[in-house]
């Protein structure tokens, strides 16, 4: 194990990230002391229990006292006044960063409370899972995701480098990108998807003529792999789409010109029109699978439980993943 | 093992349902002598190699001949030829059903063909994969998954049982639905969120301002659910998009005015719309869980490959599934 890249850290905020920047952190070694705050009691006293940071601090200013880098973990909303409290106990050369899904909001909401003593370094993790708080991190989340870095104009070279020497620590690869692009890639990739799938998952709740047990019990068809999605936290993604409106209501303008010209092929019975679209989009795919980012296994390699009571039909083959879609 | 429940079965089109069907039948002995017929000599010779199929047959007619249950598993848009071509040939008593994604289409398409000596039993297992053709199929596919029997009005209650009693074998829980609803219920389970997904994959795509190459590499924030989705046969959905196009339509009319809805509350900023929105979808998905129709594990409990060349940051956790979302 190498020398600690900071002596002191402080996590902002305990959820799924910052839980996971832990665990990843003391993997390798990346860290001194880690120091962590929430804003929940409750929060709190689980990380206690579970041995989510070094120490578990009352207070934001306290847990940044002292610290080499500061991470505010917190939904994008509450940013700017995470930032205004910790600011007049910011260690002078410190390091600032936030994992936030949206940048441009961000840098308006945190720079200005900053003093100039301190490097603002934004950083995004494209990881996570559709599950939160402190106990659902784990160490591996980062290993082969890409972390972006958005540093702000003017920003010390040697502040950023050692962040993303952090980042790489644990086990992300690490790209830069201007705030303004990080915001419409992401629009792209994360923000228009989710809303597409909670919008799905709640046309499909509100049905009168499909009752809910029959979405559930038949979900396996394509809808269910739009619930896990729409199972993210609440309050971070309302936050994403206020902070990131231009971008998202940009992305999901094009999204519905093209929703309007498939429905049109489909009452029009243009099928030519789309077999050609439904092909093209089998590239991207491959794409993905070839970068290392998904699983070429059907389905995810998805394991289902068998329900209690539910007798086997004949010979299971042992440990084969059941697939359904 | 029990006795067969059919002695002759064949299977007309040999793809990923046909294929695991077969091996879900083998696995349970749940018939003789089962043949097969696929249009394409390359699937043909496919067939052969990997034993699938006890024989492979030149003509959907010679498959079909003496066959007590004859299942046709080819796009729906085929459905009508391929009864026309078989039905001279078919047993007196035997069974006919399809496994077709829409229903009252096919019923519409095959029944006027079929001899009135032949009962005609439409089924539909909800369970595939993103894989296509005669190589994708396995014996687990149907498992725990839902497969719908939509009988048309006059049919023999002996012939419907008995081919509830092969898909029970095969795995499946088995439920009955007229064809109406059925269409109904799998435009909002299945055919809406694929057309969804479809148009999603074509818009990132097709941006100027955002590469493909990003797309891909950042697309574990939540895009490259959808692009499994939209990896699916495109003949098949073209068909099933032709062929169940009032209620497919119907519900994407209902997605476009929510979307619109949740579209309006971004941009003016009501962030108790979407909190409350986001809260009451993630309930479904509980359903889901405990219904047993997917796994609880973080991001599906996807297994990345780790691409060579890859060093790896700090000590990984042993067989420790990654993942990011």
């Amino acid at each position: 194990m190498s020398a600690p890249v900071y002596d002191r850290v402080a996590l902002i905020g305990l959820g799924l990230i910052a839980s996971s920047m832990f665990w990843a952190m003391k993997r390798a070694g990346l860290a001194g002391e880690v120091t962590g705050y929430a804003r929940s009691a409750e929060t709190r006293a689980t990380a206690r229990e579970i041995g989510l940071c070094d120490r578990v601090c009352e207070t934001a200013a306290e847990a940044v006292e002292g610290a080499d880098l500061v991470v505010l973990c917190v939904p994008v909303g509450a940013m700017g006044a995470v930032a205004e409290q910790i600011a007049p106990h910011l260690k002078p050369g410190s390091t600032v960063s936030d994992v936030g899904s949206v940048k441009q909001a961000v840098i308006d909401a945190v720079g200005p409370h900053l003093p100039e003593t301190v490097h603002f370094v934004p950083s995004h993790p494209l990881a996570g899972t559709e599950h939160s708080g402190p106990r659902s991190g784990f160490a591996t989340l980062f290993d082969n995701r890409f972390t972006l870095l958005v540093p702000v104009e003017g920003t010390d070279p040697e502040a950023t480098a050692r962040l993303r020497a952090l980042w790489e620590g644990m086990g992300a690869n690490v790209e830069e990108m201007d705030a303004e692009h990080h915001d419409l890639v992401l629009a792209v990739t994360s923000h228009a998807p989710h809303l597409i799938a909670y919008t799905m998952v709640g046309v499909a709740d509100d049905l009168r003529r499909v009752t809910d047990s029959e979405v559930i019990r038949y979900s396996a068809a394509g809808f269910r792999d739009f619930t896990r999605i729409a199972a993210s936290d609440p309050t971070m993604w309302r936050d994403v789409f206020l902070n990131n409106k231009a971008a998202t209501l940009e992305i999901l303008g094009r999204f519905t010109e093209e929703l309007f010209a498939l429905q049109r092929a489909i009452r029009t019975g243009d099928g030519d029109q789309l077999f050609d679209y439904f092909t093209r989009t089998r590239a991207i795919r491959r794409g993905i699978i070839e970068a290392g980012q998904d699983t070429d296994a059907p389905d995810f390699g998805r394991v289902l439980p068998r329900p209690a009571g539910k007798t086997e039909a004949g010979k299971t083959e042992a440990g084969k993943t059941e697939a359904g879609g």
